[in-house]
């Protein structure tokens, strides 16, 4: 019975959901600062943030830097300003999606109109910059000169990784270098940044914040990576998302680099025209899945993702070892897992 | 010989030339800096950066910070933070003015291309956000926890200060009140702030620190107060920038919020149509410019302003009693009433 329960398991999807469950309390406790300080005399930013902040996702980036803080200490004293560094993390990737939606001119995000579509794009502009600021007050009230500059950091990369991505836009013939710097800058870096600081802030030893940090790293690769494979292989309902969408917007992604490798001279005229040109005709997104299976190139980013992943798991490694971190750093060898298993 | 010198003096113009010679030597440091940190492995950043930064203006915000140290302490070496931090200031403004520009889709700033107009809104968008990021990083290695938290606050009011103007845009009969919160957010809170925490970071005692967040504050009110009764006073060429801009993009100041005041039906159903409902027909801009007129509304502003700056000087009072920082604060009364009285 026990040792085929054990198979079972083996055998399961991986979930995020014994993450979640490990974090609810304290997560919970993030979720009530995140409402608190939105908060404005000017009503429309509490209004135009909570649309986007209120319509969810699993809020993983500050799930991070409460997995770190627990991580780093058993003593919830220890770890109290982890709650307010983790709502920071949590108001710049919302400043970023804010300002990302502008810049695509997206008009839906997790299956709902995006903020610029319902107040127009001055108000995300600037809601989005009250947010970024409000994260550095909260980082100031946390009192760690040494995380706010980890922090700082991040953010000045993620812009740096999306000025970069805009740069390559309209290019197929992109190194993949480039892409890897791009995701890396817009993406891996907060959730980095954001699993460092959680421990940091506990003050562990240098060695436990580095391991950390690359487990967070390697998860973000991982989580956009598989983002972007999703991009070409899922439908909108499933994504909850306008799918195609960085076809459209000529953006460079794993699996056209993948593609644009071993591609025919046809092939390459096609992505020549629609990425490169942006002359879109109909069934051109069908013929991009097409070109895109012949070359298995979705697959083939999947495990691009799931080589992140295993990274991120394996940088836990000195946690496993005590008892009372082990659950915990089971739980997110199993969400990074899943980070490069959903849908696939 | 000599009486007849004092009387000359004492109806000269105001001048700001005292002021930039006395810290010509620190704001060398400051913009060696400036240039030195907007600096990226992307190159479009201190491309477009440049482009802003380098345009110049009289870099007077973070001359506000120079100013603040340098009445806080004679010790060269007591003051060195106040570089990065002048630097951070210099950045946070430019950062506002990158996104104020996609805000009001402006082509021209200080009678040159803006940077929208050049490299398109979403590299504006994404340059200011990367400003933003690297001023709070300079903050960090400036290393003052307390001033950090100044200036984030700061930071989070000029971001209220522009959406509650984005909110009162198109309603010609806005309360003064709002108005003053408008650009008391929106301009001289970082005026205030940039100046506070100048002179904070030599560590002197609060009451000094209060008094210089005085001296910025009122000032900023003046200078935004002019910038506003100007915009319906000057050309285009005098200006540098286009003229009437305040008019045809809906946003209501202080002439037009007192010529509302008196207004007659006739008047208020101009005011109406163009600033209300962006019916603007040719001539219109003369004809507002012929209502502010017959409620004297230009002059009042300028009163208005000079009044604020009779505060600025006002508040620096205790500097003028010792003998190292009185010529620093006459200077910076004098810039006050500059800053009033340009061009009127």
């Amino acid at each position: 019975m026990c040792a085929s329960k054990a198979a079972e398991a083996a055998t399961e999807s991986p979930s995020i959901a014994p993450l979640i469950d490990l974090l609810s309390s304290e997560m919970a406790r993030v979720n009530t600062t995140i409402l608190d300080r939105m908060d404005s005399k000017v009503p429309l930013v509490p209004q135009l943030a909570g649309h986007l902040i209120a319509s969810g996702g699993k809020r993983m980036r500050p799930m991070m830097t409460i997995a770190g803080a627990v991580l780093g200490s058993g003593d919830e004293a220890v770890r109290a300003p982890a709650v307010k560094l983790a709502t920071a993390v949590e108001f710049i990737h919302s400043a970023t999606l804010l300002h990302d939606d502008v810049i695509d001119e997206s008009k839906l995000r997790r299956g709902q109109n995006t903020a610029n579509a319902l107040w127009g794009n001055d108000a995300s502009v600037l809601v989005g910059d009250f947010l970024f600021a409000r994260a550095f007050e909260l980082m100031v009230e946390a009192g760690d000169m040494a995380v706010l500059g980890r922090l700082a950091a991040a953010a000045a990369r993620i812009t740096e990784g999306e000025i970069l991505q805009m740069t390559i836009t309209g290019q197929p013939d992109t190194p993949l270098a480039d892409y890897l710097d791009v995701i890396g800058g817009k993406t891996a870096v907060l959730f980095a940044a954001a699993a460092a600081a959680g421990i940091e802030v506990t003050g562990v030893p240098g060695d436990k914040v580095k391991a950390v940090h690359t487990y967070g790293m390697e998860l973000g690769m991982a989580f956009q990576i598989m983002d972007d494979a999703l991009d070409y292989s899922a439908s909108a309902a499933q994504m909850g998302k306008n799918a195609g969408d960085d076809f459209t917007d000529q953006k460079i992604t794993l699996p056209v680099i993948l593609a644009w490798q071993d591609a025919s001279d046809a092939e390459r005229g096609f992505w020549q025209r629609t990425l490169g040109e942006a002359d879109f005709r109909d069934g051109d997104f069908a013929e991009a899945q097409t070109i895109l299976a012949r070359h298995d190139a979705v697959n083939r980013s999947v495990e691009a993702a799931r080589d992140h992943a295993l990274r991120a798991g394996a940088a836990l490694a000195p946690f496993h070892e005590d008892d009372r971190t082990a659950p915990l750093a089971g739980a997110l060898v199993d969400a990074a897992l899943f980070a490069a298993h959903r849908a696939s």
